[in-house]
């Protein structure tokens, strides 16, 4: 059985999705990441969902590139 | 005595059903663990609990294949 | 003197009662368990606890067997 | 100087207070425990505190023998 | 340079003050401590912020000898 | 492979941009940082986001130089 | 690179301001601090910011001589 985390390295110089603590998203390139699942993204966006009850719409907020702590994190899906 | 951990081995490829943070539920099919409940699935799915007294239904959301972060874990259930 | 976690290897193969984070409680049969207090549970129901101001009752939910991440855990009470 | 936890070996096998997380009490008599403050406790009960608002009173809960999970702890009253 | 904890040597059988998790201030006699924060008071009492708006007043519990898990303190005073 | 972390050591001496817990951002230049992401920036400034349903506006605080703990962040962004 | 908690030994015997978690500031004179971000201060205040909407003020409450536990810690600002 490989690790879940080998499952990264295939993910490499590709789109990733992410959620993320707080009820958000994050996209982007993956460069790099790490055992704590500290990631190097780049080209990444933020994807903030709106309040449907308040009738507010996602917003999407560019973030450039970036190093995410890990424990951030909550899933991390790779292309298919 | 076997450890918690040893009955996911059983599980490996097949479906398996996770309670996480935040009020949800993924299924998907497991494809491999770690010590720290870091996992990889496939052709995960997320359910959303409704807010009942709201009147919203559950929702589905596909996620596609995914390594899930282990401290986001509070139950898995593998199929019995 | 023995440690507290000793209690849980006369409660193997036997029905056990948890209270676990998010105001929940789990009852099954525990068939394992580790030093972080990963449990290995069969048979495991959860009972959430039903809102007595807004008049709800209480509600058991079938969890068939299941791995419970010892972080969730506030106490453990084995058959006396 | 002895250490902070020393003082639960002269309180074996008496009644003990504790604060845990989530406003609540919980009392028993001690019967064992180790260095992250994991407790083994007979007969115990829970106390929660009802809400004074409300005009709710105070509960107290059975809980019969139990292993509570250490870092649910704020603090343990040994007899005086 | 000495190290912070160094300073609780000299405040061992003094009287502290300490601010813990969830508003809440405690006073008692400085008995012992250890690497973790852990501390062991005598003659312990807690102090519950009334809530200014409700018109609440302060309200002061006595605790008797405690044992403090290091994880909830915020801050200690030793006596200047 | 590079770690995620590695690529900080590019953007030393230049300006970054965080998002830290409780939807802050701090922008300064990056002077120092070490594997817990304790970071070290100088000039540093705190944006507030404002909450546009009360109208509010965005609120920058001037920080000057910093010692920021590194479990506090989110995700960092270096120039591009 | 020196490390970020280098920038602390200058910052010895003189004054630093502190955010620490629940919105709070510490204001006092740095004497020794740990790797964890333990500190010892002197002639300590705490600024609670005040509920601007319930038109409150900002009010300082002196706390003397603390030791504060590193994790409640959010950044700390030495002189410039």
């Amino acid at each position: 059985m490989s690790r879940p985390l080998d499952v990264l390295t295939d993910a490499l110089n590709q789109t990733v999705i992410l959620k993320v603590r707080g009820k958000r998203e994050i996209r982007g390139t993956l460069r790099s990441y790490d055992p704590h699942l500290n990631l190097y993204l780049e080209n990444a966006e933020m994807i903030h969902a709106g309040n449907e009850e308040a009738g507010e719409e996602e917003r999407t907020e560019s973030l450039g590139n970036i190093i995410l702590r890990g424990d951030n994190v909550i899933l991390i899906s790779p292309p298919s």
